[in-house]
């Protein structure tokens, strides 16, 4: 049951522990603690150490560093500093020592350092070889492990929106940082947006929907592609949710916009957080009502009926395959892959 | 089956016609035509007219304007002006005379208009009686119908992003309205904002969870209550989805926060928009893993584990009940329905 799966970008590696955000005093004393975690990124770039020879294949791994390494750069006031939360603990065994009530050890906490200075520099901190900021995060930020990819996922979110949401929305005044960088509140004093609770403080998440058509013979999909993309690769239909619609209604705008396909039931099938900047993907499943196919030639260049048979052959057989999908690491690819094991004998 | 149903301001009255928004020449034809529909809004709330004697529980509806008697509002600088769409048509019926090629009425378009005239002054612009601009909208939008309770929720999720981001977020500057109400661009030229696309230009949704928490016993289900809400009221746990974080992720965060019960298997339901100011509501169930509840002081006064029988009674059978629940316009009011009905014999 897909349902319950789990996609790239979405592990909880970390326990987020969002009331310590507040707590300055045990911010503090986190932030100078030797087992604290600190990743440093540039321009929404994580530091990563890559296999030398990349032909293997092999995973990049985020460079981690010690308060030490990086207490010079939180001192800059253009540094953003994010607690990302504390590594979970593995199932507690009560007979484990460690687990005494003196000698209870809290466990790492992880924190994000953003920050402008010169990327060659700070490249020159790292004690492992082959380190890089990776320029395409669409690509680049694909080859990290499940747990690492959770934390980047919340890493480069929030401070995505620190880049783009340093002034205040409501009367463009400077703002400030609060709880543990997952804050910003303006600095007139003022503003509106300082009396109640208002988003404008809070970072900014956009869902959208993405989705897979199926024909209603039950044996072909939609797929579609954009004029940017890699020559061969169809991927589903996605778009923004906008105000005022469901999830529901999104998929059927989106699908009819795109392709003038209508769509009858929608199914939900799990989702993805997506950080470029910061998106929550719903990946559904949604049951074509027409076949004929316009596509908006603004956003789509071509869309088509796939048949199943086709669709396995491009995934798992082909050595050539006659079309692609996006990587194992995509919301897209995980509809795709849930609907050929529907029905078929895979 | 509640996957399919549909929720109170989730209702696609109007066809958002998204292509329409930078199409120039038929916004203006649209604007001036004589079946066009204008709505007013001040200070985020619609001109409605209620039933003269409130007691009878009945609905307000929008009260509807010509271009006539919004045209100078439209001539003000301060005015946002936003295209809704277009009436859905009825099931095209290929034998009716208007249907011919030549003969096609386009159905009306609806428009919102955001004003910060005076209020009083706008209300003698209409001929109903009892109009008025209701000042709660946590209670008064839930009395219209479902059809114009679809319209308000696109209306005012989009005023209200335009009254709180009317300054662009990335340098600080003003910015102007563009697409029909749907974009907001920074005036300074030289912005990062303006190249490429970034969200900072579109309304802004935020996700949230809400989730009714089944016991381990399948027969109890969790509901608490903040210290603001009436006294007996109590509802879903709820929470806003962080950024790099799955909806199910969330859900069980949130639950653990709230109220200190872990939370295995979540499920989707159904989803609302919630246009105060432009949440996106996402309803699910889930299955908890521990029982003991403590409660996080700040936002939850009381938690309770309630026997099914008892949220039956309270919904439907009691006269003086024991506590109540949101009222049905609410998804959490549908989340506690759906489970009660699941597995009992109501
Ligand atoms: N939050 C947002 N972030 C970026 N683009 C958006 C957003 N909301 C609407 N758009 C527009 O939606 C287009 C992409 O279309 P779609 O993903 O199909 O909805 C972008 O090119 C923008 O014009
Ligand atoms: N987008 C947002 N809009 C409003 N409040 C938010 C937002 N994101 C986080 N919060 C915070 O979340 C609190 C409500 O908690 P919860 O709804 O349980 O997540 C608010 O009082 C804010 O401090
Ligand atoms: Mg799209
Ligand atoms: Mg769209
Ligand atoms: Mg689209
Ligand atoms: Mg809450
Ligand atoms: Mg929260
Ligand atoms: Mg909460
Ligand atoms: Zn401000
Ligand atoms: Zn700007």
């Amino acid at each position: 049951d897909l349902g319950q799966q789990e996609n790239y970008f979405g592990r909880e590696t970390l326990d987020r522990l969002s009331a310590k955000r507040t707590d300055k005093a045990w911010l503090e004393a986190k932030q100078s603690d030797a087992d604290t975690v600190y990743l440093i990124f540039s321009k929404l770039s994580p530091m990563v150490t890559s296999p030398q020879d990349d032909s293997t294949g092999g995973e990049n791994k985020l460079c981690r560093f010690r308060f030490e390494a990086v207490q010079d750069l939180l001192q800059k006031p253009a540094t953003v500093l994010v607690f990302l939360g504390v590594e979970r603990r593995k199932k507690p065994s009560s007979s484990s020592p460690s687990q005494t009530k003196e000698g209870v050890q809290e466990p790492p906490a992880w924190f994000a350092v953003g920050t402008d200075e010169d990327a060659a520099e700070l490249l020159k901190r790292c004690r492992e070889k082959n380190c890089s900021f990776p320029k395409a995060p669409n690509r680049d930020l694909l080859k990290l492990s499940e747990e690492e990819a959770g934390v980047v996922a919340q890493a480069r979110s929030v401070l995505a929106w620190h880049s783009r949401y340093s002034f205040c929305p409501t009367c463009g005044s400077s703002t400030k940082l609060e709880e543990a960088g997952h804050k910003r509140s303006c600095l007139n004093s003022a503003c509106r947006s300082l009396q109640g609770v208002h988003n404008t403080c809070y970072p900014r998440i956009d869902p959208v929907v993405i989705m897979l058509v199926i024909h209603p013979d039950g044996n072909q999909c939609l797929l579609g592609r954009k004029k940017i993309f890699p020559a061969g690769l169809f991927s589903c239909l996605a778009g923004f949710v906008e105000p005022g619609e469901t999830m529901e209604a999104a998929v059927r705008r989106e699908v009819e916009e795109e392709s003038g396909v209508k769509v009858g039931p929608v199914q939900y099938v799990s989702c993805q957080p997506w950080p470029m900047p910061s998106n929550l993907m719903i990946g559904c499943l949604a049951v074509a009502m027409s076949t004929d196919i316009t596509v908006d030639q603004n956003e789509i260049e071509e869309a088509r009926w796939f048949p199943r048979q086709q669709v396995i052959d491009s995934m798992f057989r082909a050595a050539s395959p006659a079309f692609t999908v996006p990587p194992r690491q995509t919301i897209a690819h995980q509809l795709i892959r849930h609907w050929v094991g529907m029905n078929s004998n895979l």
